[in-house]
């Protein structure tokens, strides 16, 4: 059975295992204060080039939106993200449930745009009972997005500047984020995210660790008391040393950045293989994640062969899917996809 | 240097390590709804002797509370605790965060009466302004407490009836669970838990686990529609089968029990050995967790050689210390400290 | 100066405050247990043939629905509401601040469609992945709408018909109620209302009184222990008897209907006046709402004279403006703002 | 029958009464944007002596400590208050629901000693796992307390050092301000309320008004963004000129020093009488509650004739009952009451 459902379904990558192997009878002690997590802060601050930023390390994706968001917004401010947003769509309500409104932009191919937010943001305040509605406190965007495509430099360079004009931090959820920057012809660097950012968080549970995930604020006035915020999340991991640990073994010889361009450039064969065989992509994505219009034949005679995600018909005749490579796809599992793809 | 600060200091057990090394490069589905994670349900329920209880599989003890007592409560109740229970004090306001007001009872060596329970409940409803006050909801306890100290099962009986009566659940943090079951002296079985307690949590964290606590709900009417709760609250695991494999193995070859049982042999040698040096325990404890009266010039001379918990000056020349062994505590461990403390 | 702004400018109805004068020296008990409020109850039971039905006094709007909301849904559930329904809007945060989402639907005229809520119902049960989304757990409506538009008899009963057999219930906001009952055309009767929705508030903030809302919960299983959720809403008014005075005046003597059929009646005698000097409804509204597109000349011409609120811009030279009457609006006022629209 | 229940049984003032007939069919903006409102905060400033202050209006008292509690603390923090106060025992969990917890301090008669809470403080930030436990970011008193105490000018100084020094903020409860300044023997004014608190409420509700607090916040950084706040909690008046009129009128004539003294000084005489016939008050108050301890016979002889609130046995023979009066008490009540004790 070939696998393509989605990129937390392995364990650890081998590289990140073997740390823990190696670290798992030494004792420490807890909630992150450990050396391995000191030195997991100080490779990320270097990988980011940024010699002052914070850096957190979390357990989940949903908690740590859940948990920065929070810190991030007054009791009257909501947060600001594409209608196709995972915090707006698949996180259970989370961002609701600790008191903030998700204020929605229209989504294009998963991003939103500088002017949208722009527009909202002035029209918002333009609106004489503003103080009857709740305030667009922070902008959340995904990169990649949720269908895998990616901004440009260009355009976070724009949005980043819309946030700075109105006063609001620009959080990037990075849950793929190796994905975006190991993509062919992303123009992005951990840099300029760093740079451009005011916070965002380095994916690690989808991108070769067990779990855990990396926030690293370049805004030195936010989330002051972040640590008890974290606990009252949930957020805190008592052997807080799993996630340094892990942490620097991503870090290290470029682990993070191989993952990132291997998964992708698997991705892309991926896509060539399905276009030359006459499937079209749905969505324009350099990244891990692809979707196809596939006939509802072909989606039957691979089903029991691979597994990958049904996102719904087409038509009477067609449906979309979604392909997923990772850290841990091969080159065989594309090859044997493909022939699968099209045998008659 | 010897370990005795915490039970949370290493990483995983090598025969719940050994069994993640194994399954790592599987791939399962998310969530928590692969084989391992249904197989280490069964085991529980087994090992509880409870064939309909449900068990969800979170990732820690504050997570867990919090989650737990937010899907309990109706918006108008709290929960009942003892003023040094885990979640009055040590939870960073996580249960207060979800809304909800702890309501302290006396504490007698960290366990609550079950006579003050039924005092709390019959003076709160006898109080004609009782709808302008917090309602007592459910009934938190830990066991073993965060004293060490263990419930009878003629006292879990008690707490259970005036549970009961008042129609109020009774959950148990059993955060070190393990460390009570396998104590000396201890007459309660996990079984006796599951027929007790409407819910309770078996720890993982501090039991032999990297991290996970495992909730059993053996009441069928409570926590419906939990799995967003979970996710809500930030304890949904993306790689669920981590803690399902994590759980089997605890749950294989009696592996949690001797964990227990070691755990608190090599407490009780500490115990003795402290004792027969003239040192007094503070507290009667069976488990794991061992607290001691020392003259100061002692403390001050095992430091250098041996981590242990400070708890506060006593008078002008003693201290109260907390030493607490693990599932990685040793035979050598104990002779060595036993030595330290001799040498003059 | 005429004043069209809105419905809450005027103090109360003469009839409504020399209730409040006659019995303002008297000593009652708080909380709205004085027979002032039980007569109230029984008045509004006997007006909605809801012998049974349960009937709560709150403050003001934004907190009954923030209260009912709040003690309907579970943890994991949604309210759904039309995107531009007042709780999606204008409640400043308050259904989030409690920790629950609005879910939005398409607004027809203001108005929700049946088949639309059952479509997101479908939908939402039909996504394999719903338990990580918040789930739809009662639907919210206004009558009149937000544009003053109104359901008709069968589209309430295809709605109620939607909600029960989703198993959620109906929640009628109905700040306006008495200017939607005494409209012109309306073939809905307070007795629809109470047997076609689970539960429904009647307005008297903006319909005669000086504040207060009553809740009519006609479904038995709904809001148990609402006192204590009212008080932690800060919807308890310490002098609940004023509420009970204020709508046993109401509900006394037609005074509800009577502010509803006038009021009503003037808005469309506003109404057509201006469209007889061509000036066009922007809404087709039988309500006090009156939403007309005027030339910006009109717009400035009339500002010195008369208060009505601006909706925004339609292309160069037009405006959308809307018109409000109510309890307190006389027949001259209309007739003098006819006067200066006319002039040249 | 009399009436000393509480000092909410009575509608308003006469005067307060007065000023909202007058006005009742005027037409005003909402939402506290009107000219009452300017004035009576105008008014108000000048009372405190404190030309700079923000003043806010708000319904109720519940609701006020919810809404400036939840505005004051980050999300880490909790409220210092006595085990006695208000929002620790009888705002049923509205501080939690909104997400913080009521920090206990032991009570005095009602009064926080400021070496407890330097002490509480102290304590908090010695301990090495304060990062795990909730953190005191204000303090809060009731002035009066609950049991009818003050505090004197220098015991509220104190307290005050105490707070700036910890650099949290000083809330002072004034639900029932009115009665302690009038108070004999308090040398405490309002004008010192206005230096020494960071922000503070003036109770209408039991003070002449029909409902409605006045919060004056001094401290110029606290409480920004508070109109959509007080939104959220269901604390904004839709016709707020209600409070402003109000509040003019008891800032007009000295009317709430009138009210305050008034009250006090039938409640010494009260006090005088009881005492006079043998019977002994519990506490020594100084203010419109009085507590004594009378045999149980007694009780029963006055309660036909008397309304009083019942707290109470004290052993076998006698209970502990609480009398209060208010601006509407007469000489002639007294008279009666005491009458009615001498009877044999």
């Amino acid at each position: 059975m070939l696998h393509f459902e989605s990129d937390y379904m392995a364990g650890a990558h081998p590289e990140v295992l073997q740390r823990l192997i190696e670290t798992n009878l030494e004792q420490t002690v807890g909630y992150g204060a450990d050396e391995y997590t000191a030195r997991a802060r100080a490779l990320i601050r270097e990988a980011c080039g940024a010699p002052e930023a914070r850096v957190h390390f979390l357990v989940g994706g949903t908690q740590t939106n859940a948990t920065v968001i929070d810190g991030l917004l007054a009791r009257h401010e909501g947060v600001l993200a594409a209608e196709s947003g995972h915090i707006s769509v698949h996180e259970a309500g989370a961002i609701e449930a600790s008191g903030h409104k998700v204020l929605t932009l229209p989504q294009h191919e998963g991003k939103v745009r500088a002017e949208d937010v722009a527009r909202y943001i002035d029209d918002f305040y333009r609106d004489e009972t503003y103080e009857h509605m709740v305030a667009p406190g922070m902008l959340y965007i995904s990169f990649p997005t949720e269908y895998g495509t990616l901004y440009s430099l260009a355009e976070l360079e724009a949005l980043s500047q819309v946030c700075h004009k109105a006063k609001i931090p620009l959080y990037i959820d990075g849950a793929r984020l190796g994905y975006a920057l190991g993509a062919e012809g992303c123009d992005v660097t951990l840099r300029d995210i760093a740079r451009l950012a005011d916070l965002f968080y380095i994916g690690g549970t989808k991108v070769g660790a067990l779990f855990g995930e990396a926030v690293v604020v370049t805004n030195p006035s936010l989330l002051p008391h972040f640590f008890p915020l974290v606990k009252q999340h949930g957020a805190l991991l008592a052997k807080g040393r799993l996630l340094g640990v892990q942490f620097e073994a991503l870090f290290s010889d470029g682990l993070y950045e191989r993952i990132g361009r291997k998964a992708t450039s698997l991705a892309l064969r991926l896509k060539e293989g399905f276009e030359r065989l006459g499937y079209r992509s749905v969505v324009d994505s350099p990244t891990n994640q692809q979707f196809f219009l596939l006939p509802n034949e072909v989606v039957d005679r691979l089903k029991p062969h691979a597994g990958f995600e049904y996102w719904g018909p087409r038509g009477e005749r067609e449906s979309t899917v979604r392909f997923v490579t990772s850290w841990n796809t091969t080159d065989n599992d594309i090859t044997a996809l493909l022939q699968l793809l099209e045998q008659k």
